[in-house]
């Protein structure tokens, strides 16, 4: 029954997401010696807007990155 | 103040989330002796490209789930 | 794989945990029409000066109110 | 690499967003005595038929709260 | 600044802690594309009386498993 | 009812604590623009062991800094 949940910006691509469940529940279950099947997670998608790094809002921090980079 | 996170995939039937509500905060006031006013809580809904069983996310696993059905 | 958290004070006794344990199981399968196999939970007890109410610590509310009652 | 997470219904304004995110960076950052760049968080913004009050939806709360007022 | 949050009983070998941490790492980091240095995570230990299992305890299920095996 | 959370090492300081609570809670309520007695929250404490960044336990990274400033 332990449970892994991955907070991050969002990723769209659903094949890196079956790699990191792949991955992160053969970890997870490996720790704690239980097989795959008692082992369960959630990927959180964060807009941009709602993730806070540094005291700024990513959204923010990104911009100006892109800015910087022009 | 206590709170009562629910993590699951996606239901969009308000009657049985009206009832969830109410079963679940009586049951967590009962535990803690408080009167219900003072419990609350949060359902969270994840998409099925989101949820991890068994190192597979539950989309792919309710695919084949309904390929083997037919 | 639904996950209930149960975020509230310490609370000791055994027995009012497993009928904690039955009733939100039980309101959260039915919620899902999932067996309650696929259902788990997780009791956190949080001791009063990590509890943030109204902008103070509990322990000191309820020191406060201890007081006022005296 | 402390972490704020900030449970609640959804709140557009992104400028409200900045202060939020400046103002609780700082605060914990003051708290662990770290410097800002080690602080960041999350919010979450959760429907309002998907938080529990008192053992009702917030949505059925601000309905009868409207249907008062008139 | 993904964060990693793993659920479980407790482990107490520093060993296992320290591959688990390294691996989940390296599978986040993967996943978005990112730099280790921003990955970080908690490794939360839940004791068996807290656990909720198929609406039961944790620790009533394994009580009952020894029974069971002897 | 917006609940916040804040995950980090240990702090055992009960003034910083009070501090803490008292602008954390100013903060998300002014953000809300909720009364601060709808605000609550919760300080996690982490031990050391458990704490994960850039792929390596707390513990380890802190020994390894003392290590390298004596």
């Amino acid at each position: 029954m332990p449970t892994i949940i991955i907070e991050g910006p969002p990723v769209k691509d659903l094949e890196r997401k079956r790699r990191l469940a792949k991955e992160v529940t053969e970890a997870v279950a490996k720790f704690y010696g239980y097989p795959i099947e008692k082992i369960h997670g959630l990927i959180k998608e964060n807009p941009p807007e709602n993730v806070i790094v540094a005291g700024e809002l990513l959204i923010d921090r990104r911009q100006r990155a892109a800015g910087k980079s022009t």
